[in-house]
């Protein structure tokens, strides 16, 4: 069953659904995905509105009527809807596929009346997947598509909900900014869970090496390579969203998306961190194997070399030879206990030099 | 004759054919290169024509008539006809040897006239193989040279087939770019490939490592080695045609070439990311082995050790001494018995306290 | 116990306080954080004087007397304060979202009529922490934020008091270079004692392998980490102050934040130097250990392999067939011990023409 | 004898001769050079010239009569001769200093009225050393200087003899080309013979691991080393002729520079190719190793497990107790041996259970 | 007493004297350094003269008298003497901090009437150590800083007293240079004892490998580093010395230095490749003792599993049982012995099937 949830996943990260060759901007529906649901959020200063919208068409009215309008869409399985939208707001076909095939990585595309930002959040449920959230932003809107239904924006929209908030007092680019950070900030947790693992797996990889921790590890840091595809790029696009010059962006709201990048780089550093660490966990396993077998060894090879020598002394007395003197000695037997305790000493006393009687003793409050 | 395979690509993957020091520009024919066939596909948005075409000249009617040709070369096992089309567009000699040597890095050359691309193609038969693909893409012309004959191309005519499709509507870029996104896309199901391959070796690996593994890993790390030749200088080529200044390409076909450059780092990311956990493996198996080869001892040990020092009692016991008293002794057997099942018990006891029993059973159920 | 102090530095790292989704420029305090206590140092080229203040207002008026102005807050428990003096100096509200949030990573950020530095202290106690340090340089004013209290700075103090000092005759800036320098020549101690340990570590993993250096250098490659980040982006925050054009910082002191700037170069030097050692160090363990392994199994073989086919001989002559002429001989006893003897000398020459008795003396000396 | 080889080569590869601290431009030659010989090519289109030349005087008649001449020095042992040809050409002492310590890097020096170039070009015999190539490009001449006599520019002659090549119809430069060009291509041969090594020896790695494949995978390891640290200059200092203006070089010679610095390009990264497989095959081997280490110790192990038990209960009914009742049972014989028996038995199910026998059997066809 | 060298080279190595927090620029001289000698080398092409100075003020008399002066200063116990010459040549307090901290990287920093340049000597006696060099070049002066008493430079005054040299006719930017230069020739010698011991190392490693050799690697290994350390900065340095537009280094130095750069790449090349070749010893010495192991372990398997079946027989039939038939055949005697050798002839045969025997007689000539 694990299996089969993996097996999902992987693929999931690098299936792209158009044949090779087929033509750009087709838009080939994941006969899976969840239909759309299209949220609309609308605000100033004074006032807000917020409504389930049936259809597309149905948005205009927004547009028209608010300084800020924020369109949500959450599940993507419905190619008639997306090319509504697309029409709606004059989006190039290109981005339009992009938002359906869902293994973008993050970036920003700037087009001439709009930003298409590409961002990718972080989903700790059993296993860590990422999803992707594309946004569009706009002069007095921003649209945004998840692949599913989630209440993952609730804060923002309980901001929004507060009239002395400052992105009340803002512009669509204020907003853009306020997702994207929660996007960015959701890394945050899911880190921490897997900074907790590495802090278990520390612990257990020296006290009791068993195999179970290598493949542990291995997830662990494949789990870091995805997430480390995912925050990498972000770094490029948001840094790009400070850089280039637009007016869709308020230079106050660039201060915030400074904000959002030093955001970005501690989540890189926390990750490079991890993965450094995870990386020398395999190192500090085979070393603690390396180590049980040496005392293994060592517990072996002191029985044998104690025992085997007098083996064959008891093996000599044992012959059947008529003429053996010792055999009629009235101590004899006695003699021949004798040596073999005496052999014994030798060896004992010659591994007690060597530190293994030590080292083996000290195995025991190991 | 798995051998043979192997040491034939690998030769050709960086056999030369031109002596050191022959001049440059010589078009030195492999002796097993298929022959060259021509097709030549013109199209205007009104209409389109496909035609196979016996020799060079009967191309400069096309040329004439048509707002887009594409001539199309299967095979290059004749000089002749090659040295001809240079003549025929005008190409340098430097760039027709190019086509000819197919080891070249993918790159895009800026000629006055003209430009010259080079991709590599992924070919996913038995083995991962790449084929050279040469592109000269001119004002109203796209050239295209293949190593063998190939059915590659057929969802672009399909395309160009479709009269109200975006292809019959623009210039030779366009079809350029078809052709180029069609090279990068066909990547994704070789990767799709290795990404199951490297699942299935990650269950095997942990489970029951074997030597067959690690040759396994070896020739999939190698692989994407090749892979990753054919790929990263795409990224810098395509990157080239999004950034030089030229009028051969449009800026509407530019940012089709943008979304094809997502699609190389998409394609650079994936390979990277397979390449990573490639190398995790190894150190996987090695690990693997490692605690295999602890569990092993543990139950040489313990059997050696609880049983040496039986025998060696018996062995004492079995010593033909005159005067042993205890062989005289009503219960002596007993005793003897005795004796051993209490060491053997105290062993026992011992492994237990240092979890080398549990383990033993915990590897039952491994 | 030891246990528990590890994870709570972990999870300091990075734990974020703002759930994600909150209001950027929230002022969460943490609620164990001590509260602030603010101390002024106030002074001119002839006079100066050190005051603890009770409350931010007080502050206003050494502002208009003093030509440089150093205001100290160690604790950051109270969001009142912290905001106050936010408007007092007509401070960004990230800024003192940074301020409060201490797991910021190094950085420079420039605002219109101030600088925000972030810094962070090596904290060298049972085990390494950093604490972040704040500073806002202006005009006439240096405003430093500490996690807690210490007597970091008391040097500076001394040399502010010293009527003749440079600083004295200096301006903010000067100031603030001052307690970057300090808090930069804080971690030379720190990795003094990590290069000592180092030393330890190569001595004793040579001579004496055990599990637990293993575990001793993980943890010490793994505060080295944290080292890293807290330095690393260091050299580019300083590097900034030196580049950018400002008013705020004369071309006398940049001279002398240059000299910071090879401070943290080296600190970099150093620190990286130590990773590459205590990456080495789990090599030459692993060596050490593998070679020991070799040593024992050495000895065991030779044992083995000596007594074994002796004690088999033992075990003819002790079998109890009735026609088994040798054992009627009247020196059958010494014929066997001879063959025995005989066997012995012969495995022994081998395995000193193998070397292994050499080598195994030489283990004595070992 | 082998030993002294790679010992002389090694010592050669950093051997400065002149000491430090001694004037620069000394002309300090090697004792064991062979004397320079000068051989003379000078053409034009429509004619050309070979001679042997005694003494650097007599070049300049050639100098003044033809468009393009080539001076070849072949040897290096005579200060005198070198020391004129700078004089003729107005060398610069650095430059000559330079053409006689032959362990400079591959570089291009532009000096006001020449270009200065050093090549290594790779010599593949019993082991792979390279050779330093000096070549001085000035407006109508090239002077290159080799270590030793050799035949590997006798292609290049052969194009000059050939009236109707590109290479008479050419300036200096374009000789410039046609020898750095061939140097170049040398690399492949070398290269290739590398390629095939790696190949046998990842099938003889993998079939029987064996010491001797350590060290011939080191001493190919470290061939690379020296092949790279001879290519990759190469890449910068062909770069720079491309990059830099200047009147020597045509805008048409440098197109197929710019081939050239394409096949500098192939070579590095065959050889970073080869530097990766190369690295990999060490893990192989030890892996390999690791895996034949677990097959012995489970026959060890499958061996001693089974007949210790066995031969302890021979060595209980061996004792010589007087009341041993079983010793006196009728099928007392028969009852032990099935004992023993039907422990092996057990034994020998555990094992199979465990998949050891079946690993075991695999071996056999290993 | 190594231990003792060790210690107090590595502290050294980042021991700074001035406590954190101290003002910058205070001269805190190490009690242990030797006093400062002052030797004043002056000439002009015409004349030279070479003098041990007294103290710093007679210096001055000099400086107005030639065109080039080139101060030495042997050893840095004395505060006021570094001082003084700090305001006769009005020197930065900084860089006077620097000369006397002994532990800074090399550098060039470059001052309105001056260039301070910090270089690191190689010094090879046990261990590998490397002292401070600073060098302050003004218009008509060189003044240079070593820590301790040397004739390093005798070189170099033997060439200013040769009257016809180079240097003679030179200014003071070129003397600088001839110092700066020597001290980067001086790295090849140390750079050539490395490459003998990595020789040595490679040979013995794997003809006998054992623990000191791990230990002599990670300290080469380690010194390696020391030496990049040095070294690696020293390229940006000279390379600023190259590219920053002054009045002080004319054009013609600049190509003596841009040659001095080329030995630093030199220099740097070795190193690196220095440290490849050891980072794989390791590797290789892992490799060899595995192989050992691997053999050492076939041994005990061979002789373990032909004895143990075979005293099991000899066990069997030394049982006491009355009814034993074959005990009392007439030719039970030979009819154990038979199976005896017929089962050793089996194993026998089943190790030469296996190549084990093989491979141990290879192991003799090994």
């Amino acid at each position: 069953m694990k299996k089969g949830i993996r097996s999902r996943k992987h693929r999931n990260h690098f299936h792209r659904r158009n044949a090779p060759g087929s033509s750009p901007g087709t838009l080939m529906i994941d006969p899976q995905a969840p239909r759309p649901k299209i949220k609309v959020t609308a605000y100033s200063p004074e006032s807000k509105i917020e409504d389930a919208v049936p259809d597309v068409e149905s948005i205009r009215g927004y547009l028209s009527k608010w300084p800020v309008v924020w369109i949500n869409v959450e599940g993507l399985g419905d190619a008639e809807t997306i090319r509504k939208l697309g029409q709606l707001f004059d989006l190039h076909r290109l981005a339009l596929e992009d938002v359906i095939n869902v293994h973008q990585r993050p970036k920003v595309e700037i087009y001439k009346s709009y930003y298409f930002i590409v961002v990718r959040m972080a989903d700790l449920r059993d296993r860590l997947e990422t999803q992707q959230l594309s946004i569009f932003l706009g002069k007095n809107y921003v649209l945004t598509f998840q692949e599913t239904e989630s209440n993952r924006f609730d804060p923002i929209r309980a901001r929004i909900h507060d009239k002395g908030g400052r992105i009340r007092q803002s512009g669509a680019d204020y907003l853009a900014y306020a997702i994207l950070d929660s996007c960015i900030d959701n890394y945050f947790p899911a880190l921490e869970k897997y900074g907790e693992q590495i802090e278990t797996l520390e612990d257990k990889v020296i006290l009791r090496p068993g195999n179970q921790f290598v493949s542990e590890i291995h997830e662990m840091k494949r789990d870091l390579l995805i997430l480390r595809r995912a925050v990498w790029p972000l770094r490029e696009a948001v840094n790009s969203l400070i850089r280039e010059p637009s007016q869709l962006i308020t230079d106050e709201t660039r201060i915030y998306i400074r904000d959002c990048y030093d955001h970005t780089i501690q989540v890189i550093d926390l990750l490079e961190n991890y993965r450094d660490i995870a990386g020398d966990l395999i190192e500090v396993y085979l070393s603690s194997i390396s180590n049980r077998m040496n005392e293994i060894m060592k517990i072996l090879t002191i029985f044998t070399t104690i025992f085997i020598p007098l083996t064959f002394i008891a093996g000599v007395y044992g012959m059947n030879f008529k003429n053996m003197p010792e055999l009629n000695w009235k101590y004899g037997y006695l003699f021949a206990l004798g040596i073999m305790a005496a052999l014994a000493a030798v060896m004992l006393i010659y591994f007690r030099k060597k530190g293994w009687l030590g080292a083996s003793s000290r195995l025991g409050t190991f």
